[in-house]
């Protein structure tokens, strides 16, 4: 158990320090898909090492949805939760102490706020890509065989939803990836980091209530 | 029968919100490529999500195809496009609710158009390009196995047929994915609806009958 | 066998119609990642398609490796090689025949021609970019099962050749490839064929040889 | 054993020659995505090709951690390292000829240095982004069967990893791959090689650590 809490701090520092990483880095070079494929590649990555291990969900969004279908228990989901929160703040922790060490400052750390959009358009953005993402790892998770497969095939949705999210709301669908940055910039990232823990959170849950009344593979 | 039909409206769904969400918020940024990888990353999405329902069609080409081939009867063929006309439609009226919530305006929905080629030369390229999608999508589902990477496969199939078909005609190679729009907007794309109904249409009968001539595994 | 040829027919066909369509009608903004692309996805497509029934060599200098490896017989490679001479030929004047009903002109059909490296230089890339694109197919050709994926990691290799190619020789790698634009529009794409034609088959043979050498498959 | 130092020979070339090819002749074209692209799918084509043979490490900090964690003893680690260096000149060699036969200069080579990061900020990347892809490396070979695809997850994230250490470090992540270039170019490329060969090593080092303490396929 402390095993696969200790595999989801690995694979959540990956997705956040290599996506976040990017999107500070890269994100003027390699634009919007560099950017998605630098956080979809990052869950490659991560499938392909700790995901043997806990299944590399590196996001509370997918495992309350596990924990509601029964996937696991309040125990687990508790551990892993917190695994994820441990390992986002790695991510972010170590980009801030490399850009440190270079000109570029240490006030973009890739936080994320919504601005030219309301309130409930962003919910609504979060809550439906959070859904989508949550929906297809679902299902593929819950085939058995071609796991390697599976870890590029849930990136690269991660990476085609930032193509609606990035304009509209910088794109999260993922409480830890967004509390983590706020934690060390704070401002709107602090004030509006409530829409980007709980959207998310509404998403996984219709995604898991979709899931279950859907595929055959949830029952 | 009925969850066929609803599986056929959510997959449908994700292409249109996906790929028209793509091409009105990040279009300019992600260009013809981020284009097509929106559409094609939204067919790999639900090939993985409700694929092993209804096959995710998302296209009344590709229904046809599979209704002429006898691989369905005209009962299913009815369900299958009714559930992807309502599908296209919740995903152009999301997108447009979404964009009454920003200051960009809600005249742009991804409507398609062609303007500097002649009709004949979009019936072509319309035809010619959905052809090439429907006999891809007829040789892989045939196949026992892999189901997982089909989706991808496909998804990179429409993915490319972008580079040819945004510069012409806009790329519809879907019925109700140039439907949807037309209807929320009106004006030409609406009066030149049909040939972004009719020449799909012929398309997918083209690469049904080349499907059952040439591969032993459409006998 | 009248069946293999007619497979490559339309296989390269798919190959040149998509492949420098993308280039005519899409090059200036996707760029070389996108022609790439464009070349490289066609492969998938044919792979996909009719690669069960020929292989889908598509390219005289691949069908010329099989011969020397003693994988065809003579008669076989000179049907293989006339189907993909009129492909290839459909190919291009399936986008000629749409360039005409535009605006843009039918001088541009991504015919192949070299300017700023010298006739040797020229000769030396196209050999080398061919052997490996060849020693990539003789590779995963003689490998059992998982065919689909094959074409995937067959067009990206091809993808990623023309970094280098595209822009030193324009990027060929193939005789059919270069000779069909060069039938249409002359020029220097005609008094220089003969090195898109002889530098692509002696690559294949080194690749052959190289294959044959290594690899026990080959044996 | 021969056999295998050779088919690192080969392996290290596609990786050299067509990574810093892409940079050089591409690389203002296609960007950081598209070099990533050209090292990552490099791996993949050696992947499909030599892979069989020697396992297509290509990069000394991987033999070491193979090393480490006994997968191999010192007489292989000493030809496949030989096997690398000899590949990585080839590669480099191979592309000044071809630049020395255009108007392109001989003078960029894809040397890599850093310049706007303090000499421990480079250390850390290289160290980390080498620990992250090693990590990968261990993880998905030790995995029976699906070795294909294999070549593609771990080339991809190569691609990945270049969106953090292109800016910074201008992405080395292994010790030949920046020793050849600078045999021949000299200057800071030579003066600062020595943290381009020690940090993928103690990269390298820490991922064969993690994964035998972590992984239950590497006890």
């Amino acid at each position: 158990m402390v095993k696969k809490g200790l595999a989801e701090v690995i694979g959540t520092f990956f997705l956040v320090f290599i996506g976040t990483g990017t999107a500070v880095l890269s994100g003027n070079v390699v634009g919007t898909l560099g950017i998605g494929l630098g956080f979809g590649l990052a869950i490659m990555v991560a499938a392909n090492t700790i995901g043997q291990i806990s299944g590399a969900h590196l996001n509370p969004a997918v495992t309350l949805a596990f924990l509601v279908n029964k996937r696991m228990d309040v125990k687990e989901f508790v551990i892993y939760v917190v695994g994820q929160m441990i390992g986002a703040i790695l991510g972010t922790g170590l980009l801030r102490l490399i850009l440190g060490m270079t000109d570029l400052g240490v006030d973009n750390l890739a936080q994320t706020t919504y601005q030219d959009i309301s309130t409930a358009g962003a919910f609504i953005i979060e809550m439906t890509l959070t859904a989508i993402l949550v929906f297809v790892i679902m299902s593929v998770t819950s085939k058995k065989g071609e796991t390697s497969y599976n870890g590029l095939a849930i990136g690269l949705t991660l990476t085609m939803l930032h193509f609606i999210g990035v304009p509209l709301t910088g794109m999260s669908v993922n409480p830890v990836r967004s509390m983590s940055p706020a934690l060390f910039v704070g401002g709107d990232a602090m004030s509006q980091l409530w829409l980007y823990i709980l959207a998310p959170l509404v998403g996984g849950l219709i995604a898991a209530v979709i899931a279950k009344t859907l595929l055959q593979t949830e029952e």
